[in-house]
C-alpha cells in the first residue's frame, strides 16, 4: 500500500513537471498576449519510470483557466517509447519529425509519420514511442482534468512493442 | 444590415472551413485511437478576405465532444499576415519554422520564432503572420465556444504591421 501510494504520488509530481505547471512565461513583450520564449522552455529527460529507452521532454506551454490543456514536444530515439498510461481528459499527438508507433490494449500498433496527427480519448491505455530504426518527435497536447493529465502504468514489454 | 449579416454568415463559414469540422479521420487503423494521416489533411490557400499576402493553411484535426479546440498549421510568406480577428475561446499558436510577428490593439507587436509558443486570451483582438522578410509556419490550436472559434474584423493595414 506505501508502495502504491509512493508510486501515484511520484506519478503525479512526474505528470506535473512533464504536462504541467511550469511557469515559463515572458509576459514583459506583450501585455495582451503571453510570450514562452523556446530559449525559456524547460528541457530533460524522461524518466526511466515511465518511458524506456532515450527520451527527451520540452515543455511549450502549461494548461491555464480557459484552455484546460499544455503543450509539450517529446522525442524519442530509436526503440523508445513510453510506459502504458492513460489521460483522464484525452490526448492529441501530432508527429513533427521521424516514424513512430502508438498502441493500444487491443494489441493494435498503428505506425505514425510526419505529418499524422492522432487523438487519444480519456481512459484509454496507450503507448507511444520511435519505430525500432527511426526517431520520432511529436507535439502533445494533454488535456487537464482537476489538475491531473496522465495515470502512467507498467512498461511496455519488448513483445508489446514489436506486436509479436 | 444585410451586408454585417453576410460578413458575419461567410467569416462563420470561414471558421468551419479553416478550424473547423471537417471529418479526415481513418478510424480503421485503430479503434481506440483516431488517427489524422497527413495525406487526407485538407489544405488550402488563406481567402483574400481574411488575410494578407500568401498564406496556406493546413488542418490537423478537428474539435470534438471532449477536446473544445481544433488543430491546424498555417504558413505565411514574407510579408503575409492574417487580418484582425479573436478567438472566444483563446488560441495558442506554436512556431514551427520561421520568423513571425503577432500584434494586438495596443500597438505592441511581438517577434516570434522557432520554438516559441504564445497564448492569445479570449476576446483580444490580435493578428499574426510572418515578417517582411521570413516565412512563418506556426501551428495554431484555437479553442471552440458553442461552434465558434473567431471573429474576423478589418485588414492589417501596412502602417499597422510595420509598426509605423
Amino acid at each position: 500500500m506505501k508502495t502504491l501510494i509512493l508510486m501515484v504520488g511520484i506519478s503525479m509530481l512526474f505528470a506535473a513537471v512533464v504536462y504541467g505547471n511550469s511557469d515559463n512565461a515572458k509576459k514583459g513583450e506583450s501585455d495582451m498576449q503571453t510570450i514562452y520564449p523556446v530559449e525559456s522552455q524547460k528541457s530533460f529527460k524522461g524518466p526511466e519510470e515511465w518511458f524506456t529507452g532515450d527520451v527527451q521532454v520540452k515543455m511549450l506551454f502549461p494548461a491555464n483557466d480557459t484552455a484546460h490543456f499544455g503543450g509539450a514536444y517529446v522525442t524519442f530515439q530509436p526503440g523508445a517509447r513510453t510506459a502504458w498510461h492513460l489521460h483522464p481528459a484525452g490526448q492529441h499527438m501530432i508527429v513533427t519529425a521521424g516514424v513512430g508507433l502508438t498502441g493500444t490494449r487491443d494489441g493494435k500498433i498503428v505506425t505514425i509519420k510526419t505529418g499524422d496527427a492522432v487523438w487519444c480519448p480519456p481512459d484509454i491505455d496507450h503507448w507511444h514511442g520511435a519505430t525500432p530504426d527511426s526517431a520520432m518527435t511529436h507535439l502533445v497536447i494533454t488535456g487537464d482534468l482537476d489538475g491531473k493529465n496522465v495515470v502512467w502504468k507498467e512498461k511496455v514489454t519488448d513483445e508489446q512493442y514489436l506486436g509479436k
